[in-house]
């Protein structure tokens, strides 16, 4: 447990959606820009100043997700290191997984990083608080942090932030 | 219209809560205190940084979202001065009251401000975007901005923070 903002009973979901990448072909193999990789390190950084760091990072095992993910250990926000979950891909079933990963682990007490894309990170959001698909939206970079209890009806939102907000 | 990310047929809505207030009675007169004046006007002056400031700003009467409404006039947010909604009140039937207003002038292309209190505010965002009560939170000093458009299906979330995330 990093932070006693996560109770007992409840765990956190740092949803992180990758930097600006290069534009080109195939799109699974698309790297960060230059200029993503600065202001994706600029926001791990001060997500780490916030206090964020993270139990387990878990990201989609697209390149520039991928790389967002190595930013983020490289930050220090989360000292487990990464762990790539095909769920989080786009089109993948992350919510269906997420309850699979809550029902064969203990997650209570942690604070988890998944990293991924549009629009399926703020439709997994949506989903985990009851909300409809596209009531909410992540930025590149951008970040939404939720309080989940596993089986325990809606999930948190407690924050929802552009890099602008993040960045001075 | 003080920002191009309004368009033409959607409006904003920056939901801001009242900021660290006194103890004591009535309820309906207790003042910020000198920290909550001080952090509150430390959150206003960022949200004008931001580009952030507002065509209409409507408040709660009760002393300590009002105090908060003056300060953001104060710090530029709000050029048209602030003017009070009773149903920005605890227990106000705001939802209503805000689709009246929609119904009754056109918000097109513009940001309001609406200053009130918990859980009636994160209630309200919940609401607007087709959430349960309780999904989301507001923390004293906080805001939500929305993107809505009356009549038009759920509104979207598009930044909810802290002070401590507003400010380095």
């Amino acid at each position: 447990m990093t932070d006693p903002i996560c109770d007992h009973s409840s765990c956190e979901l740092l949803l992180l959606r990758h930097g600006i990448a290069e534009d080109g072909e195939p799109d699974a193999a698309r790297p960060l820009s230059p200029a993503g990789r600065h202001r994706t390190t600029a926001v791990l950084e001060r997500l780490q100043q916030l206090g964020l760091g993270v139990d387990q990072l878990l990201s989609s095992p697209l390149l520039r997700a991928r790389q967002t993910a190595e930013l983020a250990v490289a930050a220090g926000l989360a000292p487990g290191g990464l762990t790539l979950a095909e769920a989080l891909a786009p089109g993948g079933a992350a919510l269906a997984w997420l309850q699979g990963l809550a029902a064969g682990q203990a997650l209570a007490g942690q604070r988890l990083a998944l990293v991924g894309h549009e629009p399926d990170l703020s439709g997994l959001a949506a989903a985990l608080i009851g909300a409809p698909a596209g009531s909410l939206q992540l930025k590149k970079a951008g970040v939404a942090l939720l309080r989940w209890q596993p089986g325990a009806g809606p999930a948190r939102l407690l924050l929802l932030a552009t890099p602008k907000l993040l960045l001075q």
